[in-house]
């Protein structure tokens, strides 16, 4: 399980990373500066969730795979653009299923670094959102995630089930995988069917 | 005194929520990216303060009173904008009531947590303007703060009379009133006057 | 030896804080907002790197020779812009300079809080960039050192010859003098001969 937890984690750097490396490629930046932003996309969210809870330093600066994992995708996209901007639908699958684990993981680490529930749940949302929150603010644009398709809000609810599983006494196993599984089937949905919030 | 000093805390928090709020409708955020923002005017100076002098997790993510306000302030501003617009320059004095008990408040906590007198003075003001600045990063705008009205001027005036008054051992009431009142003061005058500093 | 790093750490501080303050004369900040960015460009990548590893308060909240010089720097700045203007290239040569100081002090600082060999590396050359990053958020662009002239690259390179003499038991004077030499040699060369990584 634990493995299985780490695995998929790194999946959702991978995929972050991929979505900060593709927005650089498009703003023409050089391939340093590519590689930056897929380290920022892929792991942001996590290093600001570890700063406010005291956890410092934060795992990705510690653990050298995600940071492996992060230039690995941005030397993918940047030397086969071409190929990944054709797997774009593809990868926003990929990003979902990032989002949710990230979102479950964060508020399972805010849970442990006893955030009350309320918080843990919006930490969650942060780790999920964060790194691409980060990315929008590097390119000088408003933020993607402020304004579109229950990106968010998926990401809050998949970490608001966990802190109920939680308080429920449910093991954590069933309340991630229920809270991830709903956190991915919002995005799905949103992303086929065009769901937005009201503006 | 102490519950005074709270109530005014969330007063102020809940009044620059409202201006992260309206900036985030007026550049037509969904309703969830618009909550963000309300929470991020409200809280991002506090939190960015607290992050520095190593008080994590920061009381804005620990006390859920910080977010249940801005997220009020939120919902409000969403839903009655035109009411909110119409209340412009209330507004603005609640936001001066707000800049002024922040940085007092600020000053306090730094100086509380031995920073030297012009670091807490420093941070005081932090506390006061970094939100307005995170709002307006997020919206990928030069933030106003930085280029109007003796705003960041009158919020340090005021957080520095909190630092001498420790330094000449009057208590902390009588300089925290005479803090806030004097930029509170300063920054009425910079409004209604048009004060600005030189270009 | 203690004493000549910390000059030269100082002077680092300065010529990042003329960078800050130029960019802001340039987006015609008022005073204060001149003074901020100075501050922002000569300490941020100091500040996030000491977030980071746990350093809290930072080195420059604590130490305040760095707000003097940073400060002193904004003021010149302000009010000699055209005498800062026509030194624009011995500025550039002060810049690589600091540029080469911070990733060299910001690595060792990141070995002595026991990251990984890479992440000190990075961490070094976050020290190096971030304030650069900081300053260009701040005025809404997109930051410089993500696309321009080996910038960042040099500074990676500097603190990775730190990391590595650690690793080999060197001395830190000679690892320091010789990462610092191979940064400022490659961002001369860079500027001079306008050598770009591949966009």
């Amino acid at each position: 399980m634990e493995t299985f937890v780490h695995v998929l984690d790194l999946i959702g750097t991978f995929v972050f990373a991929i979505s900060g490396a593709v927005a650089a490629v498009n703003r023409r930046l050089d391939i340093f500066g590519t590689l930056v932003l897929s380290f920022v996309a892929g792991n942001f969210g996590g290093v600001a969730r570890d700063l406010v809870i005291g956890a410092v330093p934060p795992a990705a600066l510690t653990d050298g795979r995600y940071l492996l994992v992060s230039v690995l995708a941005g030397l993918i996209t940047f030397f086969w653009y071409a190929g990944v901007d054709r797997l774009r639908s593809p990868v926003l699958l990929f990003d979902a299923a990032g989002l949710s684990l990230f979102a479950v993981a964060g508020a399972q680490k805010a849970l442990g670094f006893g955030l009350n529930p309320v918080m843990a749940a919006l930490l969650g949302m942060l780790t999920g959102i964060g790194g691409g929150i980060a990315r929008d603010v590097l390119l000088a644009e408003i933020p993607q995630v402020l304004r579109s398709d229950l990106y968010a809000v998926a990401a809050l609810t998949g970490a608001a089930v966990v802190v109920i599983g939680k308080m429920l006494d449910l093991s954590y196993g069933v309340s991630a995988l229920a809270g991830a599984a709903l956190c991915f089937g919002l995005r799905f949905m949103a992303i086929r069917h065009h769901w937005n919030l009201p503006v």
